[in-house]
């Protein structure tokens, strides 16, 4: 898909989780410098987050194990999730997926993308232009 | 998938959100008879199916919508949902897709997999022992 400018790789560096709070948060910090930025996001989509990434297991299959069961079973995989804008203080997201027949591209929220990302070690990437205006750098 | 018995389609026909509760619930009733049960679900599934009954948008996909994004766009449909067995107190249940190659099964969650059928209006069916487990009839 066409892309405005560069995108740069990123990790998961922190998850916060306030249980008496609505906004929890993400950061992410870009794998080759130190640049790093919060995204606000949900509880249920934190702790889907935090889960995976203590690798802990629940009985059945929570809203983002079935997601990422459906792209497999569908013969797809994660290509890679990239933070590709950001307007109005919100951020958009894009899921990469790849099937045998090529590429297709959704939307999605950076939660999503992320929980998705953690759950099947895709990398993260996030778009220049993005980091530039949340890091002022 | 082999099924351990017959299955009847039913109908979510209530879904009872409150705020200040840890557990909401949605009703499930019977087509072609007067059944009905609750199954207890999270606040999150519950606003999901609840937005999707309302035909509220939301300005970005939430998860349910990804993943209903994800199954079409690797070329399935949602076929059917089913809530296939009662162990412990808690609901197991399949989700149902079909893509040109055949049948795809996978275990998930009755929340999730209603939360699916509500958007992709595909039909829910129960297993006639979860019905007669849960309504004594």
């Amino acid at each position: 898909m066409a892309e405005s400018g560069p995108l740069v790789e990123c990790e998961l560096v922190k998850i916060v989780i306030r249980e008496e709070s609505d906004q929890q948060y993400i950061f992410l910090k870009e794998k080759d410098g130190e640049r790093t930025f919060p995204i606000v996001i949900g509880i249920y989509e934190a702790a889907a987050i935090d889960r995976r990434v203590r690798g802990i297991e629940t009985p059945r299959p929570m809203t983002h194990d079935l997601l990422a069961h459906v792209i497999e079973a569908l013969g797809a995989r994660v290509l890679r999730v990239v933070v590709s804008s950001l307007r109005d203080n919100t951020f958009f997201a894009r899921l990469e997926l790849m099937r045998q027949d090529g590429e297709v591209d959704l939307d999605c929220r950076p939660s999503d993308a992320i929980a998705l990302a953690a759950q099947t070690e895709a990398p993260i990437f996030v778009a220049e232009e993005v980091l530039e205006s949340v890091t002022g750098m």
